[in-house]
């Protein structure tokens, strides 16, 4: 453990309940020692537990939820709150399918990394190990609930979760099914708890709790992970700010192209891996746009263009300058018309916020030269930016997708909770040098 | 590149200069793009013309050496600070069989990471890329000057330079003839450079520029790497503090313990991965201290014991409570006897840094217990705590040695200098879903 070093996290007035933050984080502390001790078998069978606990008698969990739903019903949220807050037997079966396939997974504790005998004989080799204590704050589905503990719990972290408020039913009956499967199979219950209190306090402490909580993973919209990075003293994964961008190059299959942008765009809109902006080619503007223009606004979308692309359709608005580097988040987009590739390369350099950007090419060395050019997380060519997600890409769900550089980039999976350890077995290896014959 | 993100770093006085460190960490960022598109031939190229810049006519390094040593003399530093000033040709030459080590490397970016075709036929890689721009702030020697930005340039990094003012006529010496190199090979010139200004506000201002620097580095005493934590808005990997173990265990071979220990504790003592704590089983502390403390003390070593280890010897000094967590970085060490490998682990893990940890022991048992039970950076068996170096274990030379827990851990070579990019390749894939037959 390293030393505590208080970072100024504003603490304001410190509200009852708040030792419970630091008291939870120690018996999650605790409960992690006994986990890195577990054997994958122990853990497999932990998980499938839980998912056991998940669908074959979900009673207490559903009425929870249904408790969650009648309050955000008289408090007036909107429909698609509420959307997202439900769960129902065909998602808990599904998160259920999550779990299972992450019991299945190969160990990620203990894998070797790289490893070499030195020209001394000193052996080297460097394994993988779990973080410790893994805390997340999430505004989402209560699925990430559920999600996240499974990916801490195979790969032997504790997890401290602090879920939406709306939510806080839902969450505390999921919890309380996660620490009964636990119970069954002889794992430490703490490894997996709510972050104590609903106060603000409550997670500027546990912001805090650096030496003690090893990560924190905000989960949820611009504002969430701005202030978690700003104000926490624990180490921060940022996730997912996505202004996502599809270029269709001079040398696109339009086709193709027509089919991403629209998928890209509309197969869901509310997440971080949704298109955002389209930059096309000038040398195919001219057939593209009177294709993709009304495939776009017949599925409702509004798009923001520039002066070009408003010239091939009226019902385009003009694009503000903050448009391009707005994540709408919906049923909108900003579209642009631009001269050469490098023009789209610096385009999204100015613009993109590091997370997926997709090219439309059948030009090999169109693909090459815009995959080589821009740091992001993620780089798709000829394929839509919403294939940015753990469970498309093998990991079986994801703990969010990383847009910073250090330590995990792009969807998160099982290995992302993990850190290294060298390990060094000698015979009595010194460095000698300066050391004198020993007495 | 990520949103900024305004963390509050005190920022005091702003001093004339100031801007020039914002324009020297543009420059960084305009070459380090360019080195990301530079084949390993290019930049070995470089290594190599840096290489004979520090060899061929080292008259100006030298020179410029001399006149830091002067003022150094003039203000009365201490010995060893001038010893660890010191430049020689010698010096250069070593320094320079580094750069060609790391010259003759495996290029680090582009490889690959993992990779799989998914079952819809989408192909997914994940490849090595660099970090982007990389900021090191140090006190030491300043062989540090070029290690880093040798193991910046190899992995296709810019470095931001900030060495000690004491060294500074050094360092600029240094980075010019490595400017010059990088000149003379075709590589943009501000891949290397020295932050501008001496001032405490430069050093300030590097640490506010989230978004435009990838990564700090401290290296140097435990107050630098707490204040850059502490202050650092740009994303920091904690360095270096060590108050690292040696356990000598019921079942240790006691010849190798003396070696093990006196090498750990003697061989250099201003090192981070020297020992500071010596723990020895009951079982063999009556026929293992009467050997172990003559030889530490004949070596000048102050031994802080506890009342079992001063029952020995009578030149042991009585162990405070604060002794067993001081990192000596000299000829000190603190020392008790311990009644199992259990309670050893229970001291260590409360008293040790998280760098490395040492046992001597023959049992097999023993020693899988050990290295599992800690959770550090490095563990080492039947080995002296000192190999926990990046020379040591093959890297060539180091960054430091990191003692977190994301990112990069133990001793960083030129992987800890690179990120991850997945790169996605589909024939015109599609989430499908919601997406309606396209006109």
């Amino acid at each position: 453990m390293t030393a505590d070093v208080s970072v100024g996290a504003p603490t304001g007035a410190r509200e009852p309940g708040e030792r419970d933050v630091r008291g939870a984080a120690l018996a999650a502390r605790a409960a992690s020692r006994l986990l890195a001790g577990t054997t994958a078998d122990v853990r497999n069978a932990a998980l499938l537990a839980i998912a056991r606990r998940l669908t074959v008698d979900p009673a207490d969990i559903l009425a929870a939820n249904e408790r969650d739903l009648a309050a955000a019903r008289d408090a007036g949220l909107a429909a698609s709150v509420l959307d997202r807050l439900t769960l129902t037997r065909e998602l808990l079966d599904s998160l259920a399918g999550t779990v299972r396939f992450l019991a299945a997974q190969p160990d990620p504790v203990g894998a070797g990394v790289d490893g070499t005998v030195m020209p001394n004989g000193l052996e080297v080799r460097r394994i993988r190990v779990p973080l410790g204590v893994v805390g997340m704050i999430y505004e989402g589905r209560p699925n990430v609930t559920v999600d996240a503990a499974a990916l801490c719990l195979k790969s032997a972290n504790s997890a401290l979760l602090r879920g939406s408020s709306t939510a806080r039913h839902t969450n505390a009956a999921l919890v309380s099914a996660m620490r009964q499967a636990l119970a069954d199979t002889g794992v430490p219950v703490d490894a997996v708890q709510l972050v104590p209190g609903t106060t603000h306090a409550a997670v500027h402490e546990l912001m805090s709790l650096r030496g003690l909580v090893d990560v924190l993973v905000p989960r949820g919209g611009a504002e969430l992970i701005r202030t978690t990075v700003r104000e926490s003293a624990v180490p921060v994964i940022e996730t997912g700010v996505g202004n996502c961008h599809v270029y269709v190059d001079a040398h696109a299959d339009l086709d193709k192209a027509l089919a991403i942008v629209v998928d890209a765009k509309t197969q869901r809109t509310s997440v971080c891996n949704a298109a955002e902006s389209l930059l096309v080619h000038q040398a195919v503007a001219a057939d593209f746009l009177p294709r993709v223009l009304p495939a776009l606004i017949e599925r409702g979308v509004v798009v923001h263009g520039d002066a070009r692309v408003r010239a091939c359709d009226r019902a385009v608005v003009a694009a503000g300058g903050e448009d391009w580097g707005r994540e709408y988040l919906g049923l909108e987009i900003s579209a642009a018309v631009v001269g050469s590739l490098d023009a789209a390369v610096e385009h999204i350099r100015r613009y993109g916020t590091g997370h997926t950007e997709a090219i439309v090419t059948d030009s090999q060395s169109a693909a090459r030269r815009f995959v080589a050019a821009l740091d992001t997380a993620v780089v798709a060519v000829n394929a839509s930016t919403r294939f940015a997600d753990g469970g498309e890409l093998g990991l079986g769900t994801e703990l969010g997708v990383s847009t910073q550089k250090l330590h995990a980039r792009g969807p998160m999976g099982l290995t992302a909770l993990t850190t290294t350890k060298y390990v060094l077995v000698g015979d009595g290896h010194t460095r000698g040098g300066t050391a004198a014959p020993l007495p």
